[in-house]
């Protein structure tokens, strides 16, 4: 009689960071990678944030594995004007180029009031909200987009073109900021996969099929091309992405990005394409109210909350950093297994 | 047998121009605040936008009449920090200030690669891609966002709190540039207040009645709350604008500008309320790719025109202004006569 392995594990955020951190070192990262990219994982993992957590190790170490992104690149620093650097990340993944671009617009940002970084020639995995609330939380506000490969069509298009071109914005509040994070698309790509996994509909306008025809089949979608939200507006949206994450910074739109991807052979097996990422932060105390903007933000959000069903972005994540700092993450076992497994070809001896 | 008034009139520009500015003089305005505030009028008229043509020109005359908005402030510059100006309006319309900002930050923008612009201490009137159009027209790409008073519902709640909030952006292509310029609700007020003219349905969606209700009645949306655009992702956008062009430059939210107009008691009569803009401005050739993003742009913009059935925001416009150009500007008889007569009470001796 064989007791069936658990399908969840229950783990603290100091293994996770540990054996992620060895995965990444096993696939090619040198330390400042691994650390930078463990610790990416685990901000999302301490938020239960799983699509940007250990879900995305194995997309991570695919990447390394194949060549296509470097585990050893260091970013190079130019400063392109008074107001933008360039953070060039030389085919590494994104989390160690974010890191520097952070500091670097942080620092140009407290002395211009607004400045820029572009963060280019990496693989950009983390959720968006990660990469601006360190920002955040040292009072600055900030805004990063990125584009991607093509899965969504144009208003009035019935074919892919846009990348589902997520972008965050932040502000700073006393109770550690406000922060949204999303996605172009309507639905998310997560979701759809999961939809089309158990063979459920996919939200009424998620998307059209290969031969251009509005369906639910969550896997037509797939195939065929996601709606952007709110039909032409936020099509606006996620063409302004690539423009600022595309185009301005000299990086490759989402149709180029899909191309360099498709002549691969390997679309979704080895991470994200490399494709850049515009990043801008702001110092509220430089825009003509140092001394009112905390306490107008905290009367304004006080009212906002007051409303009665109103929800905000980041409420249910700052609710599950509570929950998960009492009862740890709560992780698939295969999941687990697999990053474990990654984590012990680094270290033979064990 | 008496022959009935014609219901349109089809003028040429010179002639809006000429009478706008009259009228403006007339309402207590100098020859700066005239000369800006007819030609945004004349720009909108001259691209088919006539929502924010001259069917303004009411809002602005009541405003000035009533003293709410001042004819003669001359609009006061300050650098903030290196890469930010404060342009304080005095309580003057909108369009000089916002000609000022936009040759303040074009200039700081080339300099620093990106710069914002607080527009403080107006009564904003145009549309927002009018005040983005002559940066992008000279190289520059831009955002524009300002907030109004609360008509949209947050995401999740059922009364109103975020204003319209129109957000503009601009990229600098071959043919003239590319626009967009959106609010944040679902449908467009002016859009609501036609149905109910007409005693039409407004869109599925369109918001709720004073009981939080949903409701296809736009004499109830336009007494309860407006929807946002795409569900929370529009209701986030709509929030940014409360804090990019509210909190951040310390000028009142939507909920805020709100009270101070209902305690005038004359909301939708006086135009628009006292408030700001924030205006960024970026120059592609301080963002890594000087040599090459004009061609990236073209060529994007070509794949995207290519596909079947795509619509870009600002190609209707375009057409428009075409066969305007040919044929002159069709107005409402009855708007004419009243621009007509507010021009004529400033010369008595006609």
């Amino acid at each position: 009689m064989s007791i069936p392995p658990p399908e969840f594990v229950t783990l603290d955020l100091a293994t996770i960071e540990a054996a992620s951190r060895a995965a990444l070192i096993a696939a090619g990262c040198d330390e400042a990678h691994a650390r930078a990219a463990a610790a990416v994982l685990v901000r999302a993992e301490q938020d239960g944030c799983a699509s940007h957590g250990l879900f995305r190790l194995p997309g991570f170490v695919a990447a390394l594995k194949c060549g296509k992104a470097k585990g050893d690149a260091a970013p190079n620093v130019t400063r392109l004007a008074p107001g933008v650097v360039r953070v060039d990340g030389g085919r590494g993944l994104s989390p160690l180029a974010t890191e520097v671009a952070r500091d670097e617009v942080a620092h140009v940002a407290r002395e211009n009031g607004i400045a820029a970084a572009a963060i280019t020639d990496v693989h950009h995995f983390s959720a968006l909200w990660v990469d601006i609330e360190p920002l955040v939380e040292q009072g600055l506000g900030a805004l990063i987009c990125t584009a991607y490969v093509p899965f969504v069509a144009p208003a009035g298009a019935r074919q892919r073109f846009f990348g589902t071109n997520a972008m965050a914005f932040g502000f700073p509040t006393a109770d550690g900021g406000f922060i949204f994070d999303q996605a172009s698309a309507a639905t998310a790509r997560g979701e759809l996969q999961i939809a089309a996994r158990d063979g459920k509909l996919a939200p009424e306008g998620a998307g059209v099929g290969p031969d251009g025809a509005p369906t639910r089949d969550p896997a037509q979608i797939l195939l065929g091309a996601q709606s952007p939200f709110g039909g032409h507006k936020g099509s606006s949206i996620a063409l302004m992405v690539e423009l600022l994450a595309g185009v301005l910074i000299g990086q490759p739109t989402s149709p180029e990005a899909g191309r360099e991807e498709f002549s691969r052979g390997a679309l979704e097996d080895t991470g994200p394409p490399n494709g850049g990422a515009l990043l801008i932060a702001f110092d509220p105390d430089k825009f003509g109210d140092p001394a009112g903007w905390r306490a107008h933000a905290a009367s304004f959000f006080a009212e906002l909350r007051a409303l009665p069903g109103v929800r905000l972005p980041g409420d249910r994540r700052k609710a599950e950093r509570a929950r998960i700092a009492r009862e740890g993450v709560r992780l698939p076992a295969q999941l687990w297994r697999h990053v474990v497994a990654a984590a012990d070809e680094s270290s033979p001896k064990r």
